[in-house]
């Protein structure tokens, strides 16, 4: 084989693996936004089909062979191959380390899982979900001893979700972030709590699409490349390229900020996946890179931006104009209190930004505990509640708001959830270096994102996956990530607001 | 090879031609429903990978030998097998037939003669297209040299699409038609015209959604495994299996009827469609055997149920619910009269129940004589010009309005447009042969769609593909096809309705 055919080679795999990428989330897209509902198994029939192309393409003998073949001359490569051909190479090793068998049980499992948590979580019943979730954790553990026996086993769950990222890292992150958010926490309970009344109301639908629309437009989002679409969760998908993006939002008829952060926090994932280089499109580097820098970009959107003072200034009068009814009598200022209202609460998808990381720490230790062999997955209602009373002061009436309420664990997510915190404090210390040569306060109060979009898409979207994460962060930063950039942010802002 | 394994190679293949064909379905949906406006080239990135991959899985050399092989035991396949690995065996076998470089050439002459054809309907410029359009027909007239050199060239083009189709039956059926329309039009015109106010107005988009959907549950169409958008042209499509069909629709602010009919004509290809026996999904067999029988179908539902006096009686009363404004001061009767309003005119596509047929038949002469080295492209402005003021009456002031209107010829559609006048006089005839069975203005005036619908699936729709469309018809005809079936309902009809 010569190096030139190979990597023709490699560009049509990738090529073809794009397009049945494409295929089958634009039928998973579908499925969410407008098929019949009773289309659900014939959507499934071509997704088994078309995965199984894919499993057989990605893994396949010719694919090894090319691939092992690229990483002999992994010195003859630009530093795109190089890239591709590692990336490919590590899912293909890890795959080969595990029995077949064992890890044809484990796709069975987890759509068992995915089926018996729905029921569980329904009726509230962990006894019912609890011997399913046991096998998930062994099946963890055994997986990482046969994949990468000389690291502890959480460790290797960590790094699927975000390469390099350790126990270690993660504890002194969680310790700095729990040793000032309890008590700021504790603080804002004393005080007097925010009005949100200005966000509610009676909204009509076709209203808050052409709001939502005009949200898109003033983040910077190419309309031409990025659709909206309506879901009961709202999500973000790329088909095929970054050419090709949408995001979607769920309409609540009685809260306006409902769908507002929705379009805002799918908006922040959707510009980082379109504006990949134009070079990456087609290959395996297209899109972001990790789920913590992907989680920094969506929060970086949605709450450093989207929650500021100075963006609520440029947007209320859009609000007016949208929703002159609803808005009579308020003022942006009340829009700024209502959208950055702090209260504990049971669900971590609707904390608001002071509590969120608390929400995601009590699972990371929890995780952490049982992947060490400190916990039985038996007592994780317990420890779960317990903890709960401990970080955030509430006490969990039962286990569908307590333990069963994500779907991460029944789809073998664990080690998923640190990236979400992680993402929160990746964008404070992001925006602490944007603002050293970026006016992002009076960008935001002209509702001009050109220079901040510009900003990201240098030090971080243009990227796509041709950098490990921790080294993008590293270098977009230009120092070592540190935390205290967030709960400095978090203190400064809620101290001010709640008088603290 | 075993038989019994090969038949689960050819389910197999199947099932990946289905699941490629959902995704291309669906890719081509998504663009003409909901995908951004600058997505185009990334799905053509796409559906060329997906093509490639079906025209190999489908001319591949082992889906030859399998093919081969079964062919040689069909003796020992059951009717739906044997069935298969013929219609199978006859695209490839054609496809063996004509010159690689001749297919490659002609697969490009068509996207490069869809360009210039839109261009040149845009400008009026037959010219710019006739180059074009005389390499598409000397190319059809080469392909049935090779394909079927036993045929009229003709005849093999009829037979693409309506497998049995001759120039003789056509010669016999549109004189029928011919000796009895022409005349008709012309004592229609004679008379007072009929008004058709009571449809146009202003009328809202989501009002007519609504009764859209309502007039698919009339239908009885089930709308857990059918959908409806709504797009520039309309269409239905399937999705893999008659397990998920769509239909689309466009909304005329001012003309009630454009959405109404385009939502009845579409149903009627859905209900064929959805209707296939359950053992068929996932094979070739799945859905409609040719156009004319989809015409008829089509047809059946739009103009003899959808334009009938019983229906419009059971309809009118939702149509005021609806649209109570704009109904105010109409009746039925009313209605009824409006939607069969006839008007010779220029466009195909808005013409009349009366007038379509003569439209068709323009095309069907001109393409015959072209076929036969009779007529030169050069000259097809003029001869069509000539033969819509003989059959029409009326002028044509442009080639947009005249031989470039329609897309068929720009894709090679050669042959196509019999079916269309074809599937209207099987749907007559088919409807006589219903109403000694089923009573089927009570059952209209009922909106009790069932009983008409179940007659269609045990006589038409549960077969798919499994037969022969002639021997289809035959057998649920219990008889010959007679096109004055048509022309009597016409007649009876028109009359009526315009005093003659």
């Amino acid at each position: 084989m010569e190096l030139k055919d190979a990597l023709t080679k490699l560009s049509a795999l990738q090529a073809k693996m794009s397009a049945y990428g494409h295929a089958m989330s634009l039928i998973y897209y579908d499925g969410a936004t407008t098929a019949p509902k009773g289309t659900a198994q014939n959507r499934g029939q071509t997704l088994s089909v078309l995965s199984e192309e894919t499993y057989k393409l990605s893994t396949g003998e010719e694919t090894v062979e090319l691939l092992e073949y690229l990483d002999a001359h992994k010195d003859e490569l630009d530093e795109k191959n190089a890239r591709i051909v590692l990336l490919m190479l590590k899912d293909i090793r890890e795959m080969q380390k595990i029995p077949m068998d064992e890890y044809i049980a484990y796709q069975q499992l987890m759509v068992e899982a995915d089926d018996v948590w729905h029921r569980a979580k329904e009726t509230s019943d962990f006894e019912l979900f609890r011997p399913l979730l046991e096998q998930i954790f062994d099946y963890e553990k055994k997986f990482a001893a046969y994949c990468a026996p000389e690291m502890h086993p959480y460790n290797y769950c960590l790094n699927k979700y975000e390469d390099g990222l350790t126990m270690d890292k993660c504890d002194e992150f969680f310790s700095t972030l729990k040793s000032r958010l309890v008590p700021l926490i504790k603080k804002i309970g004393e005080r007097e709590q925010l009005s949100d009344e200005s966000i509610k109301g009676d909204f009509d639908e076709r209203d808050q699409e052409k709001f939502s629309l005009e949200l898109m437009r003033t983040m910077g989002i190419d309309l031409d490349h990025c659709g909206l679409g309506t879901t009961e969760h709202p999500f973000t998908t790329s088909l095929g390229s970054h050419h090709d993006v949408r995001i979607t939002t769920n309409y609540s008829r009685t809260d306006l900020s409902s769908s507002m952060f929705s379009v805002i926090h799918e908006g922040g994932h959707a510009l980082y996946d379109l504006n990949s280089a134009d070079d990456l499109a087609y290959t395996v580097l297209d899109g972001g890179v990790s789920m913590g820098i992907h989680e920094s970009q969506r929060r970086f959107y949605e709450n450093l931006l989207g929650r500021s003072r100075a963006f609520v200034e440029y947007i209320f009068p859009k609000m007016c104009e949208c929703f002159p009814e609803q808005m009579e009598g308020y003022c942006a200022e009340d829009v700024y209190r209502a959208i950055n209202r702090v209260t504990p609460s049971l669900i971590r998808t609707e904390a608001d930004e002071v509590t969120y990381c608390l929400h995601v720490m009590v699972r990371y230790e929890l995780e952490k505990r049982i992947m060490s062999g400190e916990l039985e997955v038996k007592d994780l209602p317990r420890e779960w509640n317990r903890l709960y009373f401990e970080y955030l002061g509430v006490e969990v009436p039962n286990d569908r708001e307590g333990v069963l309420q994500d779907s991460h664990w029944s789809g073998g997510g664990i080690g998923y959830f640190p990236s979400y915190a992680l993402g929160s404090a990746y964008g404070a210390h992001l925006l602490r270096r944007m603002k050293e040569t970026v006016d992002v306060d009076a960008c935001l109060r002209e509702g001009n994102f050109a220079p901040i979009n510009e900003w990201n898409r240098e030090h971080i979207w243009k990227f796509g996956s041709l950098y490990k994460p921790a080294d993008l962060l590293r270098s977009a930063l230009d120092e070592e990530f540190d935390p205290s950039a967030y709960t400095d942010y978090l203190e400064e802002k809620y101290g001010e607001l709640y008088g603290i």
